[in-house]
């Protein structure tokens, strides 16, 4: 099959996947009566529990303003709506009380605080709800949520994290965590989309983002690790040897796009070589296929009991990176990777029958969760996934004549 | 095979297991530099963290000093020596300063607070490490320890939990979790023991927690439920759904215990009946064998990851709750069953190579961890469990003839 008729056949598999995805959730997840999203959805979308995890619902909120801004099928009112009346009760609920700065980790349906958890993500998630809330309907208060609270954000990261509530140990020195400047970092760019203002007032912020990144290549360029010293060093016991390969593919293709926007042709090496090929070709099982969750780099057994489940959401990151790294250096062995983890992500994780993905395999790739959604996955990762890879198979595509017809999808 | 035979087999069996699992903590986790244990130890004792978590510190003093004080074979100075090393690190770096009450959940190898967890369990364990201590050495003021901290935990759950540092949340409604009361009612078996003062003192609490314990049998007394409202109704969506077998099994020997010391045959009846036989019937996996770490009593899947994991703890806590039963019972079924879990314990568990038992099984039963300890795997549950059925099996056999000495340990 040419490149061409490749490329273009993924892009159908994938829109369709997109509807079945889609529709998992306009069907099963809407609350119509308190607004907002079910996320605890079993196998044909029956609603287990009635929780409201907050980053679930800032990432639905973006996800369904996102498709109705750029996806021409999704611009639908019932698809708007449904994202305002999420938007609003993440306005209405996402503080525990109204003195309080830190936001609710998961709230009952009505929206009362159950728990709140001692880090910035669900602040972080209720940023890029707003934001793009705002660029979809223009309304200046959405904007003003999202920046105010991006402020508040940046001050505990970088100034004072006492208010998130940690008491401060004598044997705790400080981390950094991988997760905390690339969460920084692909907000910036969010905030940013066509916004000069946005980008002055961010710059500083988007390179101190990148640079905390970059930290984490350790080991002579021959490892990412998750969590270093606050000055880049390798940390001592399973906290500095834990590798999540996922998260550091992830880490890539947010590099990338840092270095699409900047023009910068060494980040972009940078992010495909050490955030990208190192963590999948370490972390994919050469037995059974699927990338580890979790991996110790001196390969001592990890201690997390799920470190050789196959989960959804770091094959979305992969194909996300890959595609993205193909179209910045146009190399084919990234193609090749992108069809190793197509086949089997929607071989293993996607359900045909009721729409949507299967979340969590056991190491031999069999359904080890029959769960849909629940407290760490909603609709965000699978079809951010779709949507972006679809965007850029597109751009992909407009370099190229158009394919013969009688390539089908399911030939890919 | 006799039932006698039978008994004196698996209690022969037992005694060599648990001589192989104490040689590998006497030849690994010593600390002799600062005192107390190193448990992330590898599959043949490698020390891969050097991390102390407290509850972890105080289960080893307490079982070095049990062994020490109740088994003959291990009344041995070494043994004892390390006990009160691990006794004096506690003392000396639990708190993580010295104005908390809270206790560390983990400190690093010098003992320097790393995490405090904001529940009682690092506290508890203090305290049947400091009582056992005591009755070990006869030293007063480790009992003063145990006992003032004791108050401590008994005030924080019945008169105050403020000072545990949770926030009051309106969505999050107090519930009583099993775990709670069932940790209480251990320590009062525990401080209790030949003490007329302690039995006095404590009558109030274990009549409180056998009660709060008895709450948890839910849907007309087929199921127990991990947590339920402080009323003892059952409480909304997967948290009052859960089902966790190996820990109401344990739960079940507690009150067996309570049953025993309280010549309480309607206790005892309950614990065997509700306690152990409905979740080790309904938690034993009918395809693999095992208990499953986690269920949801309307069938629905769980969310935690590792719910059709093996772990080996729940089958330790079988173990002793068939054979307690039995005890007081006479019911061969509870032999029958202990049968199958130990078939399954020892083929599947134990590591006759390096010693101590593997973790962390996946469904089918093969090892997913080749960790021998972890952050919430120490030198406990197995020779607590080998020491306990040794104890009842030779509590049983006393009352039988001998047996013909033709029977060998490999053929139980």
């Amino acid at each position: 099959m040419s490149e061409q008729s490749r490329l273009r056949c993924w892009r159908d598999r994938m829109s369709k996947e997109l509807d079945k995805v889609m529709n998992f959730w306009f069907q099963n997840s809407h609350d119509e009566e308190y607004g907002g999203f079910f996320t605890c959805l079993g196998q044909n979308g029956e609603i287990y529990d009635d929780l409201k995890y907050i980053w679930l619902q800032g990432r639905q909120v973006w996800m369904y303003c996102r498709l109705y801004r750029k996806v021409p099928k999704f611009d639908k009112q019932e698809v708007l709506a449904a994202a305002i009346k999420g938007g609003e009760f993440l306005l209405a609920h996402i503080r525990p009380n109204c003195h309080s700065l830190k936001c609710a980790f998961v709230v009952t349906r009505e929206g009362q605080a159950v728990k709140v958890q001692r880090t910035i993500f669900s602040e972080c998630f209720f940023v890029m709800a707003m934001d793009e809330l705002w660029r979809t309907t223009r309304e200046e208060r959405y904007k003003r949520e999202a920046w105010n609270m991006m402020d508040q954000i940046v001050y505990w990261v970088r100034e004072d994290p006492s208010g998130l509530g940690r008491p401060e140990l004598p044997g705790a020195a400080p981390v950094n965590a991988m997760a905390v400047p690339m969460m920084l970092l692909n907000l910036v760019d969010q905030l940013t989309e066509e916004d000069e203002e946005a980008a002055r007032k961010y710059e500083d912020l988007r390179n101190w983002s990148v640079e905390r990144i970059l930290q984490h290549v350790q080991r002579d360029g021959n490892a990412i690790l998750e969590n270093v010293s606050e000055d880049g060093k390798e940390l001592p016991g399973c906290t500095g040897r834990h590798q999540n390969p996922g998260h550091a593919i992830e880490a890539g293709w947010f590099l990338l796009r840092q270095a699409i926007t900047q023009s910068n042709h060494d980040l972009g090496r940078t992010a495909v070589e050490k955030f990208v090929l190192l963590p999948f070709l370490s972390g994919w099982d050469q037995q059974y296929g699927g990338l580890f969750s979790f991996q110790d780099v001196d390969g001592h057994c990890p201690t997390q009991l799920e470190w050789n489940m196959k989960l959804w959401w770091p094959h979305t990151e992969a194909l996300i990176a890959f595609l993205l790294g193909y179209q910045v250096t146009r190399d084919l062995q990234l193609l090749d990777h992108f069809q190793t983890v197509f086949d089997y992500a929607f071989s293993k994780f996607s359900d045909p029958e009721h729409g949507e993905w299967f979340g969590y395999l056991n190491r031999e790739g069999k359904v080890a969760l029959s769960i849909k959604g629940g407290p760490f996955k909603g609709c965000f990762h699978v079809p951010r996934c779709l949507y972006m890879c679809m965007e850029i198979l597109t751009e992909l595509l407009a370099g190229h004549d158009e394919p013969p017809s009688s390539i089908t999808s399911e030939a890919c």
